[in-house]
């Protein structure tokens, strides 16, 4: 019984020797930064400065969301049965799928299918985003990354925009984003703004990473915030302790400025 | 049944706000990066510039070691059963334990013992180390942090120091680290260079990350290069085909310069 | 933030008293096989002995193929970190997937298909399987549950059949897997026996498990002998060896009477 | 780069030839219970029948406890965000460790430690029981399997002890942990009754299974009813819902007799 030969891209190693997509790693190291590095290893050429900078920005944004979601609670409630921290991570993990992390995956579908009809069709972004927004209403299916369950105007999304234009990342992506928003509220009356999940697929679109990978993006800037609260659990609270996620209260420092 | 309550100091959210230890997650974005998150998120505390640019070099220098290491077999091995992304990289994580990533943590520890004998005793670093490898080597413990099983001079390690001397983070443990190398050296007569494991010890224990948490930034360091691999397995090749990883040849790009 | 209230008709826990799906645990414990335990907890309601008995089979059927499939080779390179028991059964579980395992499940689906199709048309069970086959043959689709890469004649199918006679679970699911196997022959020109997967799939319909527990079936049926693998890592090898699934050789008992 | 050979014991792979320890997997179905195949693999030996039986039983002891275990809690969360089967059964598993279901294991340390003394010292039962109990006293240590926070007589610890009388399992061990029972009441003062944790313990022992492999008799236990829940979550509630454990109310069959 033999195994196939197969190849690999990514990284070659010999004694003393590490290239990464080529490049050799202690070079990489103090010149090009982590998010860079993602965009490297997942496209397989070193990104602009400003990629990397707008990479950073959507790892911040969702770089954790409290108590509730439920992969802090997966994570947490695995912390507290004494699991060693890369088990509690893993579980955490393991709770980011469709309906939670999902619709940055989905509403890039819909700006993807938005572009190409404008393209096709040679429309407007307006046309184009009105006649999708049409076609949804119809057949009375949901366009995800609109709407939020706690935010109405979420403070990550404009953000987010103000640094895609900043970083030059506000092409017909962004543009089909907001026109979309736009048909909602011309065509179904209703003023869903777009959400972090929206925005954060609008600006990966621009900068060229497939919709496949989104779940990715959610995972790696969710993981600093998953530790944090596995650390806080393992550190503040007695093991198999009763957790009701609904009591959770805050009691961290009060707001203060940057 | 009712549950307790129950306090949680990491990140406070209302409507329309998001604080994360107080601060407003879109104040972070853009002025932060997500290597000093990851402090932040930890410690609770914003660290200075260098703090988060010794993170940033400490994840690029983990991001990925070809399809060799146990978490890249157990994450392709998983991604080729048609598994979600998120269940690959969980594997990916599982493995990451003891010893796959382990060393670092121990090595801290190690290193901890040697600076606390220091101050305790009023020695020297060069006689501290000597007594703590003096100690291991009578007990036939490992020292764990040196050597390696392929690189004899780890491009990482010398890479690491440099820039750790850059940033203003050459202190005790650093230089106890080396000075455990030089004593095994007299003492065991095994040139055991620090190896990147002991390297990256070193430094996180300059910047006061707890040696409890090493195994997170090991894991947060090879999320991307996990990714990387998976990525390429659901592409490159047929599901449930017999992986041999003896057999894989790198076929992507010869060295380049940056 | 309060949570909704919610329903949950499983279990019910008193002081002193544990009821399943209405049953008095103690009463339960000696009286019903786990096999029967698996059923009651999904259907809830207790099975016939000659359920719980044809569960029993398939889950013996199942439990173990050696070295060379996914799960099994995720369980063990995790294990050869130093990971806990349960983190390496994750890790298995986390590649019985589409293409692993899956094949029930499919199979499953496509005999609800035919013999929904007999009903619907008032077919014989010959003229269904005939009519699907010729379908799937003329979109090029594959039927799966039928053929092995290693086993031409799978000594598992022919006992689990005579079993199902055995228990009286040879109703129109069975009758069908073997009309397909038939009509693949007559129309496709190919001698695909059905594999393990697609009887498992057949007795499985019979005894009235829906088509979306089949994963879960096949992860119960498998856990003894990833334990077994995983057990055997721990004590017959040293921590991060380096593992070739290609290189296994069977050093156990000989061939021996039951 | 080439894998070192190494020998697997377990399962043999011909064409039409499955060998689980030595045996044609088709002669063991139908004639050898699923408990009885979980014994065959771990110990390499086939078990008495009555040892089936005893394992049996122990997996049915602990099929489900409700919805408070973090298992079922890290499970069902994770599949109320659209997880795959495998994926929230992994988490359910993740989250059974040292505080829960690690006391069986403990356990038996302790009766291990107690039943050697005996042996060592030609002590009697009750003398080696007073003498450990004593000792974990002083030390102020917890001996785990006594006690629980729900119940105060275990119908399932009754039923374990007896059902090992009948199938002749009430070894040195069992005896033990009631003699340790005893000797807790005499000394401390403290009315702790054996919980199902230490039940299970004692049969595991007196069957001859490692106290290692405690976790994964538990897991296995409790995978059905990790898949009830699962399943639940998904057929009666929208995925991503707020759910509140503490609030979860009964509705399943009212009491009922076998």
């Amino acid at each position: 019984m033999s195994g196939e030969n197969w190849q690999t891209a990514i990284t070659k190693i010999e004694p003393n020797k590490i290239l990464v997509r080529g490049y050799r790693l202690q070079d990489l190291m103090g010149k090009v930064t982590y998010p860079q590095m993602v965009y490297l290893l997942i496209k397989g050429e070193l990104p602009s400065e400003n990629i990397g900078r707008m990479i950073d920005a959507i790892l911040v944004s969702s770089v954790d969301h409290g108590v509730t979601p439920p992969s802090c609670q997966a994570a947490v409630t695995v912390a507290s049965t004494g699991a060693t921290l890369n088990a509690a991570l893993a579980s955490g993990i393991l709770a980011i799928n469709e309906f939670h992390g999902g619709a940055i995956e989905k509403s890039m579908r819909v700006m993807q299918e938005a572009v190409d009809l404008m393209i096709e069709e040679k429309l407007s972004i307006e046309e184009a985003a009105r006649k999708i927004v049409r076609n949804y209403l119809d057949r009375k299916k949901k366009i995800m990354g609109y709407g939020h369950r706690v935010h109405t105007a979420d403070p990550r999304t404009k953000k987010l925009f103000d640094l895609a234009a900043q970083y030059g990342f506000s092409g017909d992506y962004v543009k089909m984003s907001l026109a979309i928003q736009q048909a909602f509220k011309e065509l179904g009356g209703k003023d869903l703004p777009i959400n972090v999940d929206g925005a954060i697929g609008a600006v990966l679109r621009e900068i060229g990473i497939p919709s496949e990978l989104a779940n990715a993006f959610f995972i790696m800037a969710r993981l600093p915030g998953l530790l944090a609260h596995i650390t806080e659990e393992k550190t503040r609270y007695r093991p198999m302790r009763r957790i009701d996620f609904t009591q959770a209260e805050y009691d961290g420092p009060a707001e203060r400025e940057l």
